[in-house]
């Protein structure tokens, strides 16, 4: 079946959809859903012009709104900045469009969750991008949790950290703008490690954070004198405790010196513990204390056949995949969730969900003070 | 010099401080004090009659006060319980001899700053045992910070786990009673923590802890039905805002399936990053952002002469020290203290610094908020 | 311009080098090559036609010869049967054709050398597929070599070790027979090896070798008490002398437990070392002597913009790229010497000399003795 | 038990030894032999008299010969340079001594064939201080292969380098000149390993080394423009046949730069494999092929109380042991059999056994052929 796709946003995060679309086809073939690159638009007609072209699209647009109405599109695929996603998602799921987003699915606790509640009344397949979730690695450590492998859960440790920021004379961009990035290390990065924690542990009860800017101001541009506020945390960490009685510790900066990409996490439980690093992404390290006593050690284990995901890339353990891999897979799973009717792990509810804690952490920074969820046991969409 | 101690306690902990002795002599020479084991005491006489025998000690006695008022002690040297080292700090100082105590100093803030109030005023050597602080890796880890290689320190994230308590029909010991132990996990194996934390990064602003006992009763003895309550901390997790403005984190299980002496710390400033496992002693991981960038990246660096303290055990780097030989070299810092005026680290101001701390976290955690040091700036002695 | 691809061998390879082509394009852009897929030939013309179907060729056929005199084939690539590479490539030169060949070249060293003189004579492309080479780590690796950085090398060692075939159960295969093998774990995976000891540090003077055939009949189908001999070698290991003076080791085996795909090497110099494991591809790890002393280590030096064809999977350090994308810079940099005439560095010259000493290892495990490289200098095309 | 030494040789690896006995002491307790520090010969009286004050020995001479055959004496502990452990050995036994002799046994394979006989026809403890074989990873290790939990083994790679001599203005020693030292890296270095594969893995068939000398000169003292000829290998590298099929590799090289205490080993057999270094000396790293499949992985097994000998020193897992500790627990096992008749692994035929390899390999790189034990099956003592 040929799922015909309506693209808004022609940049790189758009041409990043676009190439995982055509190597979930190649990997996976057309019977999980066969892409056809119906339509791009952007703002700019010039990037709508050149992406159209170099990406494959059939049609090009400067008006989003006609794409997402435009009876041709099967699917809108969201990659604009992030603060458009509530205005286009919306319109598109009026228009009864299925609608694949960009994380993080809006900038606001709120709108996410009327985007859930419209998405679910409406039926069709609605998508937030947490690729994360897609690692092989972590549909493996989800399988050693719900198996009961790891025992109760404990404790969480996880830490996402970049230095990607560090230089205070890189001028002010939209990250450090709220009304465009809605936090900074938060959203940018602590939000994967929540989108791990939500899949693998579930609800929160409750957090409590500390956030710093480090670099106050940045130039406006390079090399300029004119300084602007960054208005968001550079550096932030956060107590959890989740409903299942876990403790929970997550801490994130994008000023990390050396850190390049190093989301890191840990579960513990009281049968076992796993720990992962995304700079390892074909490694998971478990422990079983059900082990012979003289032989127990963390086993690093490689991605393989075994780990769901993986057998779309190589017959054989450790053999490496890589990061754009995780999106391969995400968009496989969209496709095959509108091809096919398959499951799918990130609607637009989890991505609610996710707003909400995001939105909660912020408020108990600026509170100074433990914040409860007030969606206990999960939205009511 | 002849410096002739005198060992309150004949367990385990005495018998390592008198090994320690040994190896500081054989290692270091006499002229940095040639340790005389003079006495010992135990409240048990058939303790106290075997460590003499055993340990080499010229003199026994069940009466810890006798050992504390006899002229030919030089130090004391506390090695008994944690509930005990006030009391016979207290005299062993009122007496005037050098005190070398056990971490933690007291269980109370309020005794471990009136100990070094006194012994402040004695004017004598004053030693908690915080080994950690005395890794030649620590000693190296605070000479990048000093030197301003490393930048502003900007996050602190460490962890201390251990396994040892897994176990759920092992039953009640001290550890789990607050009238001996103070706390759980924290006192334990966080406060190991908080000491690198104090001597790497200085004083704290403020914290805020979450903390949770899991197992909840244990059994009153091996295989039995009678189960006692469980009074403290299996897992603990703490936020901290330090004096420098710098965010750290800070977590400690005592459960912690797989990890077995897992004390790992990062410190991140804005030149630099050091990280550490005493789980791989042996190595400090260390990035600088000064390096060429094609070939910026950590740099595992054993430990060598190059690092204080290592070249009394190896000429040369990478040959493998062991945890008691950080003992090792707090024996022969405290030797040297008393035989010839040297300078060393951890006194009983850093030692009750630290259980302030401690006291602070315990407040958190039962307040369920922020928790200023009421030490800002650092004790008063 | 456009490059047009006529594919022999419809595969898991000729499948791998298609889709190699497709990112190719997507991620550099049709300004160094646009690939179009011509004509696809299988001597299954089953396999033919649904692999011309399935990876968007134009055209099929069952016949290879009428591939490779096709007038509208730009470049013959050749994802057969090792056996089947000499004849389809000499037929290809003969025709004037540019020659992509997955490695090796040949199953002979003279065969290689007959092949390399051929294409320097035709003056077309001719590339060989060994894709490690590709690797920006490789990159890396090779300028901190010519820059001087590592001094004079002093030795190499090298072992790939996999556990495939460890399962005496499983039946024989073309791998273990020598006519369409020619040898071993040699020629499927320490020629890999051999091809980053080529391009890293030049020319062997001498090898002796030891080869041993552990599971020595196999099945001759799943199941079947029909056996069959193995003709290999599944453990080999070598000495290697290099014209530059430098002590070689290089071992090999397919039936190393636990191993997956551990291709592992290490390089010493005066200077500097550099280590390298492909189960960690995204890792390079170097040491310096010329670091200041305290703080000597070898760094772990995550791949990033500043290495050689990362740039163009991601814009920042630290994000994993997998396996296949080596594969991609192989199609990128064959469609650019090809479109654009940049130089490349596998050529059949490149797999002569590799296949020249594949050849003298297995004289020297059959001779049980040193053997001499008969091209001292490399060969004469 | 009282056990009298008598050291012969009052440098640094007499301290090493004098230092090991007190600690064994210290950690097993006198019932597995108490040593008293009887005398002390070196050939330079004033290092003798300082030893003896030092170490604490009871009397001290310039005479090997007197201490040999002195009535006081029970066991004579050679810690000379190497060249003089043969004359030394020899006399000790013929006055019916024990003998502990630091490694190597003699310089020469036939002086310790002879010795092997004399110390079993004197029926005396022979041992000699191959400190590897006595970590508590050896004895895990050997008891993974003895239990069949490894399977048949089919590979062993192993590399032991250093870069202590790695400066070529280092002046010219002992370990330069055949006479003295018999060989390079090779018995500096590679026989740790040599002791390591026997201890494991059993005889070997048959040896082929090819050796290198980088630095081919040296001043003759620091500064000095007078050169010196290096007469041994800085680089060795190996291949062996095991008297069981298994395939060898060992390299070694003492101008390694960047290793610093690079003992590696990896033991591969048909249901598990095994890879240790002595740089991380307390991790064991064990896969087992029985492992369900997706859980697979090598398992970092931290040393623990379930390996012998580390309960000595550690009531738990994962607390580092030491360099230094298989020193006291090869201490150990030598007055344990003195003392109360145990049983230990490096007797004198064990020692002949290695210094008969270390002879094979010296013609093989002599020869440039293979070169077959003569010992087939071991030592005719």
């Amino acid at each position: 079946m040929e799922v015909k796709i309506g693209l808004v946003g022609a940049g790189w995060m758009g041409k990043a959809h676009t190439n995982s679309f055509v190597n979930a086809l190649m990997n996976f073939g057309p019977e999980f859903g066969k892409p056809v690159f119906e339509m791009v638009s952007d703002v700019s007609e010039e990037a709508a012009l050149h992406a159209c072209k170099q990406l494959g699209y059939a049609r090009w647009t400067n008006d989003w709104k006609e794409l997402v109405s435009d009876s041709d599109v099967d699917v809108v695929d969201i990659a604009t900045p992030n603060a458009f996603h509530y205005e286009v998602a919306k319109a598109a799921l009026e228009n009864g469009k299925h609608v694949y987003c960009e994380k993080p699915l809006t900038l606001s606790a709120e709108q996410s969750l009327e985007l859930a509640k419209l998405a679910k009344q409406k039926g069709v397949v609605n998508y937030v991008g947490y690729n994360n979730v897609m690692n092989p690695a972590s549909a493996y450590i989800k399988e050693l949790i719900d198996s009961g492998k790891l025992g109760e859960i404990t404790k969480f440790l996880g830490t996402y950290d970049q230095d990607g920021l560090l230089d205070p004379t890189l001028p002010i961009t939209w990250r450090h703008i709220n009304k465009f990035s809605g936090s900074g290390a938060l959203g940018d990065l602590g939000s994967h490690l929540l989108s791990l924690s939500q899949f693998l542990l579930g609800n929160m009860d409750r957090v409590n954070a500390l956030a710093k800017t480090v670099i106050k101001q940045r130039p406006v541009s390079p090399g300029s004198n004119e300084m602007a506020e960054v208005e968001n945390d550079d550096v932030i960490s956060m107590l959890i405790e989740y409903e299942n009685g876990a403790v929970g510790t997550i801490s994130s900066s994008r000023i990390a010196t050396g850190r390049k990409n190093y989301l890191f996490y840990e579960i513990q439980g009281t049968e076992g513990t796993v720990h992962y690093s995304l700079e390892r992404m074909n490694e998971v390290n478990v422990y079983f204390h059900a082990d012979q006593e003289a032989d127990r050690g963390f086993r690093t284990v490689f991605l393989s056949p075994e780990h769901k995901g993986y057998s779309a890339f190589y017959p054989a353990a450790g053999i490496a995949i890589g990061y754009n891999d995780m999106k391969v897979l995400e968009a496989h799973e969209l496709l095959s969730a509108i091809s096919i009717g398959s499951p799918y792990s990130c609607d637009f509810e989890f991505g609610a969900q996710i707003d909400n804690t995001v939105s909660a952490i912020l408020e108990s920074a600026k509170q100074q003070t433990w914040v409860s969820m007030q969606t206990k046991g999960g939205l009511t969409v």
